[in-house]
């Protein structure tokens, strides 16, 4: 693994087995989801204490808990005493967490409240649920396994959370969530995500976007021309709004750059230039927290290892990516709207998750078809085009995470 | 993995890839499976000659046959032209062996009696079907299929079969079966198995065991004083009938001292203290045997590696468990009633499995959230409780094994 | 792996890894498909410019591809660009090949054709689909993927070629197809098809075939002499025609002798001698090509690693041997019939594959029962009978060409 990883030509896709080989995967889940922050899930789903969700990284199971006194906890799913699964449920809500083999019952934090039968010399104080880090910034929580999280990540947050702040995610609610295991490697599904030379095959997706979306002026071919000038004129009407309302747009890129590697911008959309709509109007009468204009385009956020967000005016969805084995990956999509929006009323669900429903399948078909042809022993490394930058700031990054992992 | 196991702290669970590792798996079934007495099946699964029935433990298959000679044999499901299997069901009756790919027929003690075109050259002599060791004890069934069986079994069937011997298996029908697979490693059944300290998991069993069941006297809390009280009465009492009837009673516990590890008592059960009902009355109105009265209690019988059994006055479990693969593991539960007792009159055979059939699919889900627990990076080897000490006496058991085997 | 082929005993089945073992399963691919020369298809299958089949063989996907200028090429089905497989169908027609992933555009030789938004310096030239080795012999497409291709293959093709030439599969259609997937390593698919020891276990085909097929004159049991003398008339018969008609039909059998082990002869059938139905009444009413005669017998055609055939004057049977894993193996099985046959007034479907549709069941029944069976622990390899001399034969073949693999 060391010298394919040495051996990596920047610019191109990487050799077959860090994508494919059963051995490779442990150690993505170690030198990557062992070792870095990752994107676990958003207060919205968790709003009552007692609330969690439980999430699977590889053979990892982690509750994150709302716990009674308004902090989140993240708990390592693993009774102490014979090492049950204490919840089996990917969300619910419970008091105490009892585990269902013996009843050792926990505290919300993870603390060992009660062990029957456990005679004069039992100590239960070192015997709580092990617990990993957690941080949550403006309604996002993020989770580190390792002992000592690298220090970048605060320093990335500071400079990304006044961008989305705004958007007000502690006031959503959840109005629909999308769980799809894609039949890939995780880093096929991430690379996925990182380009949109492929948006032929996302028709409705398409409507929101420019057609000259994600290029370069250079890039433009002949027949863009006009949606060019376009998109220049709708980016040029954006940036004078948010500067008149004080919202930050400007262009951070550094995801391989830097070890917490992000990408955030807001950009015009096409049509209404409100939300992810055939129209672009918006999908939700309510406006997120106190924002001021329907018409504030998209904010998409990019963190490396796991996961993107789209913040608009209206709502926000969130993107987590959770490797289940080398060749089978969680999708877990997450729409959300103001809380005081009415269902039936404010926004309909379905017509609300549409564009990134089918987007997201249509992606997890992409995904498949190319875990199996890089299983080819016909495969090789392709060179990666110009549009697709991103993916290869993403293997970059990767590379640079698994090489200092590996040592 | 010789290393896991020297390491091994007494009184822990072990460490996780000695549950879970496919690696682990041939080791176990050769060092356990392929070396010392397991428990098959009993004689009266096989009750007339022609009777088979086809076990599985991981890749080996085995044919349990009841000869034409009224002698069991034990023979590799294998034919010895090209390998296919010869029996392909898990019980039927037949006459001679007749392998169905190209008819090679064998008699029912393994040798071969006719291949088709062997030419002059041809010697069938040696060409029967191997054969493994096997003990027949009052109608349970052992198998060895180690070259030397190990000694120590003969001393320990001398020890109890007196104790099951009047529960006259031979003279029994089976009644119900049920094969359950556990989505689990096979140790983690057998633990389960060793204690009662989730049977609160485990209403229907629960009727049946006094609630002090498993504990010893300064275990027990204070609001169950009564019980404990009530639970001596009723042992003094069997105890009595015990020894008027001259049936043996005493606790033998060499689970971990010995090769072949037992463990047999004779307990007295709450209500009716007759069997496994509700209200402990019986549930088949014909003795076993020449059993002189229903209120016998539970003879109890552990057997190291895979086995255990409850001999009532009117009807006897037993309980095989097979190793399919490293996570997979096959219960095999069978009731058996006396064979003049009839169906519908005497016995009803929901009635009569309900309790175990629940049981056991209770402790099914309980192997397998602890299989999955024990797979988590997260997971550390937790210290058993007083009343598991025969949980860690059968990992002791175990541990010696695997290390006589591993050298 | 090497250890184990040195120690191969000739005249008995391998040793068990060699069939079971994961980690062989890549050499098989690589050394015996990877080098040699292997049927893929029929011209029949894709009749059109722009018809296509993708096989799989191991983790290899390949399109075997009608080009509009009527050559047929064999393309590895994994785009160059980021390793999408190309063609998701295992048949159909296509215009170009189009990768659904970014629209990469190839011609049906392969040749990239558009790629867009490379940039100036993108240089298609060297971009297109990785090509294999091909070759059309009287309608039969065979396919190598070394660089090099052994060179023995073009003097069998001339020896044999004479012989089913008259058949003209290139004017025939597709009349009926199955695809099967037999739980079993492809060698054991094999070895079943190299045989008719087994013919027992075959009723429908038993019909076509005399009772003493594939035995030599000393094999006969005393009550098959008469069926012997029938078939030396018969054969007798059948020769006089071949050689009034100009068609060759003596044995010619190098199985394991040279690098492209064949095997071909034509014999009497049972019954009418035409075609395999119970009577042996033909099954099309139009004769293939401008054959005279319809009591031809049948042509069969071996060729090792992974074909047979059966050439009639009726019909043709085709049958591709493509492993998928270590224990899985798809037999695909295609009829043809003259091209101007009309189906449902000069063939039923249904009639015309019914006896090997069956047979084929049967003969994956076998294999799976000897899968198991040769996984078990307890499996020896065991002597082939006389009547075998062609499954050793394929093994022995086997062994040489892995030795040459392995080095």
């Amino acid at each position: 693994m060391r010298e394919l990883l040495a051996e990596r030509i920047p610019g191109q896709s990487l050799d077959a087995p860090l994508y494919t080989d059963p051995d490779m995967f442990p150690h993505d889940i170690e030198g990557i989801f062992g070792r870095h922050w990752f994107f676990a899930a958003t207060v919205a789903e968790i709003p009552e204490p007692g609330d969690y969700v439980t999430i699977d990284v590889g053979r990892f199971s982690l509750i994150v808990m709302h716990g009674d006194d308004e902090e989140i906890s993240v708990l390592h799913n693993v009774c102490r005493h014979r090492g049950a699964r204490v919840l089996q449920d990917a969300r619910g809500s419970t008091g105490n967490l009892v585990c269902p083999y013996h009843s050792w019952t926990y505290a919300s934090d993870g603390r060992l409240l009660h062990a029957a039968g456990g005679g004069p010399d039992f100590d239960p104080g070192c015997l709580g649920l092990r617990r990993a880090h957690c941080q949550v910034v403006s309604g996002l929580i993020f989770v580190c396994l390792a002992q000592e999280p690298p220090e970048d990540f605060d320093a990335v947050m500071e400079m990304v959370e006044p961008y989305f702040a705004p958007h007000e995610m502690t006031s959503t609610k959840v109005a629909v969530r999308q769980d799809l295991v894609e039949n890939g490697n995780w880093k096929l599904t991430m690379e996925n995500n990182r380009e949109c030379y492929h948006c032929d095959g996302h028709p409705e997706l398409a409507c929101s976007l420019f057609p000259t979306f994600g290029m370069t002026e250079e890039q433009v071919p002949e027949h863009h021309r006009d949606d060019w000038v376009r998109m220049l004129s709708a980016q040029g009407r954006l940036e004078e709004r948010c500067e008149r309302y004080g919202l930050p747009y400007r262009l951070i890129e550094e995801v391989a750059s830097r070890e917490a590697g992000v990408r955030i911008e807001r950009i015009a959309m096409d049509g209404e230039g409100e939300s992810f709509s055939a129209s672009g109007h918006r999908l939700s009468q309510k406006l997120l927290g106190d924002l001021p204009d329907f018409r504030l385009g998209d904010l998409t956020l990019h963190l490396q290892p796991n996961c993107w967000f789209h913040f608009l005016s209206d709502h926000i969805v969130t993107f987590a990516v959770f490797p289940i084995d080398v060749d089978r990956t969680l999708v877990r999509t997450t729409w959300l709207v103001a809380d005081d929006a009415v269902e039936g009323k404010d926004y309909y669900p379905d017509s609300l998750a549409h564009v990134w429903r089918e987007t997201n399948l249509q992606d997890a078909a992409f995904v498949e078809m190319t875990h199996r042809g890089v299983s080819d022993p016909a495969y090789v490394p392709g060179r990666y085009m110009p549009s697709e930058h991103l993916v290869d700031g993403f293997l970059t990054w990767w590379t640079a995470r698994m090489q200092e992992h590996l040592g």
